[in-house]
């Protein structure tokens, strides 16, 4: 991926498979991303939520990185997530990403402290300059970061070629969509915008997004690409049935008992299940502290993917 | 401080001078504490939530450590806020404070990810087996951490010894009361509870809070020790009069226009513009994405410290 | 329409025109309903959120009512909204309604007070039993409401014949796609489901939903027509064109200052000022205590009106 | 109490007796009026959340004013709760009230639409006309009306003698105490504050509050008013000790089961539950649709009512 290049497509964030003890399994990994590969997506994203990017240390999360480079090998671009606190301690995990290669970077508002709209572009801007000529995308995640990224500043970033586009997992389909509408009145081209949502892609695809980055996307690459590609080629009937299809599997993350475990650990647990029983992965532990799914949940997702013809 | 003391007292969470560069300013970190401990402090802590601790870089960190522990020099105990989004990494945290030999260590939940109580309590647990002797506080403030840290866990927490207390930043006193009177009922001896809110010291210590970690307390410590002292020795219309000074001091929070910088930004400015004014510090700069407090805002601050009979 | 019939197309939620002296203006209200009709809506809804029902006395709501079934004549169907605090209150409402001759009764969760979904079930049982023959729809708002009504409980109550649909106001596409694919599972037929977003209309009518009940269609009722129709038709450029258009005439209920005036006068008071820029009000003031637009607010709203090609 | 009477003591927020049919139990808010009147309490306070104003049809509101004001026959001072949607609706209550002769109005914001300050002000003031020389009390609950009350306005209201005081049931111990010190600065007289926390009297009596509007107050009166006393009396320590057995008496409302039914069913049926286990009202149920207590429930509250002493 060049400088230049619009990122479009299926682009998963992919999890990180984890040992019993809570080291980086970089054989499930080198898998799992052959699994990706396989699928047909467009790229990968790495040490993003889905990845447990902020549960890793410095040097785990070096290994995903090299791990990743070496297995993608060139492939698909590599997207790697630099989501921390502050703008220093993102620009340390930018620094070291840029140093393995990787052909784009991600990164939420600073977060812990509460930010203002001016100073989330000054995180943006200085990011940038760090990343040089690899592109910056912004991360908006309100549900984790604690804000909503303004479409304003979003498109006002855009247009100062701070920013090369958009991962909105706001779950706000009219400010997505409004989004689409700002950019195409800024004749801003070269702007991607991409939705983390796992079950709106379809609609969101038809009114103007240019792809997605669906944590559900670890267990079943090859769904999303099918619906991209029925989008693509103007068959909604056929990507509504593939959207349909996958929200029913996205069922699995209500699996687990949120009684006993965060609902984070509950969906990326049930990604992890659905790829241990997929012989994707070889254990489901999410990272600690994170209270791993039982053997009784995790059996209980088979059915759910056996319903989703994934076996 | 040794294992078995318990915390009590004033204790402020040191802010972190910085230059105009955004450099620690060691210099006026001792000032500051020189400030603190002619004020009569009973502890400090540094790298908390006012001392823009997930604002800084390792590198950041070390230096505050080493500066703190060399100017305090054994007068009072120093304790480390060990603040970050995982176990992992605020273990990492956790060691480099050991090793500077902090007399005790502050953390909260994990954050970024939704958590469970059952994982905040393998949390906790963790981080007290890496602190071996050295007594770890459980930091409560649900603004920031995006979760409130239920009582049973706290008390559960300190019947095993994983935890010596608490630091209450949640501003819901009516549970920090039932922290006190579960502590009571429990029979749990070296417990620490102590109170973040720089407005209810007064009513907290009076139902059985053993402290205050005021973030106002940077600017006016000898005003903290007073209250502290009023209460401690039954003089409630003394401790209420200073209490209701410090109530129209901590005022200087609402002088930032809000319009153009975060809540963070504008109470921490603030702090440091009081610190600035009254010669403590040489800068009063926030750490980098913060919008920095304008000269009229810095002077809109000095008639409250007036009125508050501070110069 | 009858029992079994079930609804779709558009509804919008009518406006109640009042006089500067805050009574109902039954001439603006049977000029407004006109411009309905001629718009082609395929049914209205009256004393809703829109329609400020929550505002009015029992007597300036009888008005409402015998002005509209007056007007209507059977042309198209009438829903009310029977919304309030409680059972009994709302009930009240509903004979009332009933009385009127309404075609449809609409009811939120009751509110005030905070309900379980168990409590929630009682609530619309009750009311069902009192609409007798009459179709009871269930309004999911929780942003005024304070409660989100879960999809399992709309189908079970669907199934049962307590509610013949719901209006589905809470800005979820997630949940509401969900529920779509609930009630297909489920086999469920006459069982209407309408978005009450004025902004992805065509989005919803893609993935299955029946109709919509816009706002903003008291200002632009053909509009929603013709993008109900292009869906319908198939035409999904069409109705994405349409729709871009719509969300741009949404943009006046930007232009009121919300720094002196409440989101819901915003809103209101923009669709009342749009409809009497085109004259079919007499006067644009919302109920009290709402703050009015003020001229320049209304003015402002003109250009867009232009924009939009409604004269 | 006449118009210049400032409200202070114990003023509980009678719940509401009903039948198992759902009427009012005249005998039983009769036998209630004795109890609180005998428990030395300084006023009633009928109509507000506790007494399920909201869910009760005109017909019951009017049962419930001429039963109380017949039975407390001038001895203490009537509060009547006008909490509604809107200005007119609450208007009403209000005109009902003032024909009924009560002592004082008490009114929340207007809610279901989301206001703005300067709404609500337009509604107190409004209402305040309407009450004429009977004193207006602001109600500032936003886990109920949505909004927080600022206490600029508060005071800035009474100051023009629209409202006659403050019911703060915020649990925002903080802003409650600034706006004791906002009156104290403003110099305002005939200006009353009252806390609606059961679990804070003593704090915020200590610092400047004049009463107390405890729900828990229906079930031990006499607890509340010793704890008045000692506090109006300079016994800290003995109001300390009261106030800590009302903090353990408090968690009746923990007993009943949230998974089945709501947090208002849950607080107001453990405080009827335990007047039905001390004899004073015949039936515990809540206003339709609340799920009631069922028997073990009931029986679980007995012990706490032990615990606390009373029989």
């Amino acid at each position: 991926m060049t400088d230049s290049a619009q990122l479009t497509g299926v682009v998963p964030p992919l999890v990180t498979p984890l040992t019993p003890e809570y080291d980086v399994d970089t054989a499930s990994l080198a898998r799992l991303i052959e699994y990706q590969l396989t699928g047909g997506v467009g790229g990968v994203f790495v040490l993003g939520t889905s990845g447990e990017g902020t549960f890793l240390t410095d040097e785990q999360r070096q290994v995903v990185l090299e791990t990743t480079m070496a297995e993608v090998s060139g492939q698909v671009p590599v997207l790697a997530g630099v989501i921390d606190t502050s703008t220093a301690r993102a620009g340390a995990h930018l620094s070291a990403a840029l140093k393995a290669g990787v052909d784009g970077l991600v990164a939420t508002a600073p977060f812990y402290a509460a930010t203002h709209p001016a100073e989330i572009e000054r995180h943006f801007v200085r990011l940038a300059s760090l990343a040089e000529d690899t592109p910056l995308y912004a991360y908006d995640i309100p549900s984790r970061a604690g804000v909503k990224l303004p479409a304003w500043l979003m498109i006002s970033l855009g247009e100062r070629g701070v920013i090369a586009g958009v991962k909105d997992s706001s779950g706000q389909e009219t400010s997505l969509r409004r989004l689409v509408l700002d950019r195409r009145d800024a004749g801003l081209s070269g702007f991607a915008i991409m939705t983390g949502s796992e079950v709106t892609v379809d609609s969101s695809l038809a009114f103007g997004v240019d792809g997605v980055v669906p944590g559900l996307g670890n267990v079943d690459p090859a769904g999303y690409v099918r619906l991209y590609g029925a989008a693509a080629s103007g068959d909604a009937a056929a990507a509504r049935a593939e959207q349909d299809r996958l929200i029913r599997l996205f069922e699995i993350i209500d699996v687990p008992d949120r009684s006993r475990m965060g609902a984070s650990s509950a969906a990326l647990g049930a990604f992890k299940a659905g790829l241990y029983l997929l012989g994707v992965i070889a254990c489901p532990v999410t990272a600690y502290p994170s209270i791993p799914l039982d053997d009784a949940e995790i059996e209980a997702i088979r059915p759910l993917l056996d319903r989703a013809g994934l076996h």
